[in-house]
């Protein structure tokens, strides 16, 4: 246990649950353009560049802050780790949602809206753990059921790429339909990447 | 403000300008590829490869340098982030130089060349601010016009993959392309890191 | 040289050990899934992913003693970039493994035994240089070596590349290809990693 010489700087905490909330905002958006037709996907997809915004701000005042503060409430380091992976949630989502717009895919194949499930369940996950970090409890069972979380959205994620190589003759629709689904994983791995630096932050504490 | 207690090392400074200068002969020599034949290509691209040894030796001089020496003119990490996205932004250019090469790629859409373009004056721009690092003076502007000059690009890149999407038929041509096309736009992004860094370096000694 | 005030804790080193000998194992399981039967390569894919898992728990217990530990070998930071990029290898060689067995692809071209034999070279040198940690002695041959092959495997590479969009008119066996072909490369890169790290260390300490 490392000695505090001040009083903890709450902001931080504040900043990251709100960042977390971005989160849900956008893998909800994400779950409402599945079933979308293309005019209310764009519409949807404006809303998603709107929570990434907002995102980028809290990121920014985070980082601003850790520039420009001495004593901060957990290592440096760390602070700057949770919010450039809270950060990458947010931008794969968004470059997920980019590419449906952009590339005038109708239809999905129907697992992928297993991997947005997950999204949404890791979002709401982390907001949940975000105002834990102030008190440290109860931290475990998050990260724990994001990397369970993550192990079956990676099996899941698998299955699909080999059934899309096995079901879409179209090499173009293919490369589209890949492009998207993959962003979507990589915003699971960022979710799992979040996890990792709050484990690590209360495992050092601890 | 942080306590200095010895005089800054100023060879950092010139080394990240020499970095610089690099850059700019990579882009330069990116924009005269565009409208050369296969055999100046060619060419072209052995000299873009010197240029990249050229930046590369100028990285690992610095980063020599700070495994060796105590006492930095700003923060170890920032020197060596600054370090590493500026040699990215060559990378990256190399490789699309490469791509290029490599992939006989004999005509480019027209809108790669605003892709260069704009690698072109955020080349110059950093070059010019690189020798601005030492008395921390008028870098903002640097910093605001190469995230606009980012976000134009990134628009621009995403209106050039819709096009080639709906225009190319040939799917492996779309490979070639869209691969080269995303190594410009890595460029594009390599060059707003240095700028983020350059920022939080400013923002640190404010 | 750096003052020492209690005596290294030896453990890292053994662990680093470790985790190098599943990478000599992880590339070995390779070079024999390339001329193996579909129903062999499954097997061998199975026993890559238990090396995987191998590897993952040598690394979490590095990062766990990280986090936990007060006093470190060397750099707290380099001995985090070291673990992490041991890990890049093996999930590059993970993945790779993964690809052959999802896209049933069933031959590679020749020159893809020539990157899985720079791996188990680089996998070698690897596991000979993590024991010499302890001592610092006579480690610079292998980084020299390690950087030698990987120039020798990106020129390979290179022409890999260009033989396959040369030769491959099937655009969806293509980019199956490609996309093996790439984690190989991948993992050349992350051995290059461990190696520019350990070089790194090496230069702090002398």
């Amino acid at each position: 246990m490392r000695l505090r010489l001040t009083p903890r700087d709450t902001s931080y905490f504040d900043l990251f649950a709100a960042s977390a909330v971005h989160l849900v905002t956008g893998a909800n958006l994400l779950a409402e353009m599945l079933g979308a037709d293309r005019a209310t996907r764009k519409e949807l997809n404006k809303r998603m560049a709107e929570a990434e915004h907002a995102a980028d701000d809290a990121t920014h005042t985070i980082m601003r802050r850790l520039n420009q503060t001495f004593v901060t409430p957990f290592d440096r380091d760390d602070i700057y780790d949770l919010a450039s992976s809270l950060d990458d949630c947010m931008d794969h989502m968004d470059e997920a949602s980019d590419l449906m717009v952009l590339y005038k895919v109708d239809e999905l194949p129907a697992r992928v809206s297993d991997q947005v499930q997950v999204l949404q369940r890791a979002a709401e996950l982390t907001a949940e753990a975000m105002p834990k970090l102030r008190s440290m409890e109860s931290l475990q069972e998050y990260w724990v059921e994001i990397n369970r979380l993550e192990n079956q959205a990676d099996k899941s994620h698998r299955k699909l790429i080999a059934q899309m190589f096995d079901e879409i003759a179209d090499p173009i629709h293919l490369m589209k339909l890949k492009e998207i689904v993959e962003k979507l994983e990589d915003a699971a791995d960022a979710f799992e990447k979040v996890a990792n630096t709050v484990e690590t932050i209360a495992l050092k504490e601890s």
